[in-house]
């Protein structure tokens, strides 16, 4: 059996949990690597996996004799089958963060369940530390994003519009990679002020503030890098502001390493920024980031618990003048026993095109 | 208050609902015409929007009085506010299929609920009847589909990729209207013998056959068609297979009207495929269209509900005969009282390129 269904049979048997109920898709395909729709069930003796008719073929091709995995179509199915499944199970696991009300009672009566219990995110909290592989995964989108950021610099030019340059992101990780990790986020001028702004028909200037967050994904993992960069000349009015979210930014970095904690982190920059001319974090200084490109640990100020090796963090400070301009820079890292590696390399002083 | 909201208060009256809470974004939309993200209670006296600062500009400027819809931001709302806006409640309804089981639990504590009652898709059934504002929107949609098509069969030549179509779409699309309603299927050669192809890189061939599956959005709602055609000529072999699928979707045309009994509608496809060639028809014969482009009524043989006046639904009966070629011919229309009205009016004769 494959190491992450051995640790989830462990850590099942210490919550006295005889089986479990695997709906996320996201938590299937880390288990198991299988991308379909589909349901896994862990029983007492075997790990099987429930698609129907249009994935049978891919699973098969995914999975190996290694991973120990029975694939069943559901019309192959009997509600006796059903019934079987967790026949002398007491305790049965599900993830109440994913499956509906409606889905949650369909099961209990589907799989007579006797008791039929609430996990609390036991998977979501495992993948939050990653293995070599996913490490591997990870680090080749973060070098392809620098790759892909280099190349940029080289391609904006004034006249191109926001769209026009989400667009050739957009082509130069199709041809590289799985796709966008996430929209990717174009923002020129006086759109840079909107966090999460969306690319739009302006035209790149003279002399314009330009903030792209961009990433792609490996093998399903994903990278997240922003950086904020300029055409000409850095703007006066903005080097202040730059040189405050860098400062921070290279903290966050010293600062990273196991054992820290994420609120004190997190409580250091925002007083920082209230010191230095009364900017609020308007957002959190960051997200954990694999499978999915936002996943726990989430960097803020409200959670207490601490940074623990080999988690993949961002870390994204950033300042917005409401109606003027915007400055944020963000790197994914992963987090090591003495410090931090940065996965996203690209430059970070100031940038001129 | 808007007739949609008038409607489902009387509906929450008939079956004994004093409040309801509304979290399904889509149903939230065709109440409200609200797109962002928040929760939508129907308190015995008032209708309260509950979101976050990201959206409380944009959904007061979508809102008018007419609407009485009172919008809170969610940092503002204490605990009492919770446990006060089902305060007099004896049931309140859900949306069973919609939240998850850990949702359902904390809407429970957070207001306090008595009586916590499933609303088993009455929002969803509603929506399957269209009025007339719902109705110019599809249809715009559709035209706007038609229009496109007709663009195509200028535009596609061979040596385009398949991907290359499709991004074309997207484009006409995107300055046009809302964008896409799907991922468009653009397949090619013996790519078409996959219902759910997805554009791969393979270049349109010297009597090649296309199949497209394209839809857009105007104002939240979709279309929906399909086409299969040639390049140069009709191969023989093809010809017996697309006037069967033709024959059968002019048949449905014909059948599809106010009281008709969807089973038997697919019944008969189903039964002059397996008559002309043992063909089976691997999917639905259809679907309901609005602000889903996939929503009820399912147009199959399990489904044993009459159809009724101003659904407006899919007719795409296809065949597939695998490794070799596969056609689909499909509409969106709205059904009549006498008969039913084509939304999509794009040539449905052989057409060649």
């Amino acid at each position: 059996m494959n190491e992450k269904l051995q640790w989830l049979r462990n850590k099942m048997n210490s919550l006295n949990l005889q089986g479990m109920i695997i709906s996320n898709p996201t938590n299937i395909k880390y288990l198991t690597n299988i991308d379909a729709e589909g349901t896994l069930l862990i029983t007492r003796k075997e790990n099987i996996y429930i698609t129907d008719g249009r994935y049978i073929e891919h699973v098969h091709s995914i999975l190996t004799l290694y991973d120990e995995i029975i694939v069943y179509d559901a019309k192959d199915i009997s509600k006796d089958d059903y019934e079987n499944f967790f026949m002398f199970c007491e305790n049965v696991g599900f993830e109440e963060h994913y499956i509906t009300y409606a889905t949650y009672k369909e099961y209990m009566i589907k799989y007579k369940i006797n008791n039929f219990v609430e996990t609390e995110h036991i998977i979501e909290k495992q993948r939050m530390i990653k293995d070599e592989e996913e490490l591997e995964n990870i680090k080749k989108a973060c070098s392809i994003t620098d790759d892909c950021f280099s190349y940029l610099l080289g391609y904006i030019k004034p006249g191109l519009t926001e769209k026009q340059i989400a667009k050739e992101i957009e082509e130069y990780y199709k041809t590289r990679t799985d796709g966008l990790a996430f929209e990717t986020i174009v923002a020129s001028g006086e759109n840079t002020s909107k966090p999460h702004a969306v690319p739009t028909d302006r035209k790149i200037q003279e002399e314009d503030i330009i903030t792209i967050d961009m990433g792609c994904k490996v093998n399903g993992y994903c990278s997240d890098m922003t950086r904020t960069f300029f055409v000409g000349k850095v703007p006066e009015q903005v080097k202040p502001i730059y040189d405050l979210v860098l400062k921070n930014q290279l903290q966050v970095l010293e600062d990273y390493k196991e054992g820290a904690v994420i609120r004190q982190i997190t409580r250091k920059v925002e007083n920082d920024f209230k010191l230095n001319g009364k900017h609020n974090l308007i957002h959190s200084l960051g997200h954990g980031v694999g499978l999915d490109v936002h996943e726990p640990p989430y960097i803020c100020a409200r959670n207490e618990s601490m940074l623990k090796e080999n988690m993949v963090v961002t870390n994204e400070p950033g300042i917005y003048i409401s109606g003027k301009f915007g400055v944020r820079i963000e790197d994914t890292v992963q987090i090591t026993k003495f410090g931090c590696i940065k996965l996203t390399n690209s430059e970070k002083n100031y940038i001129i095109i």
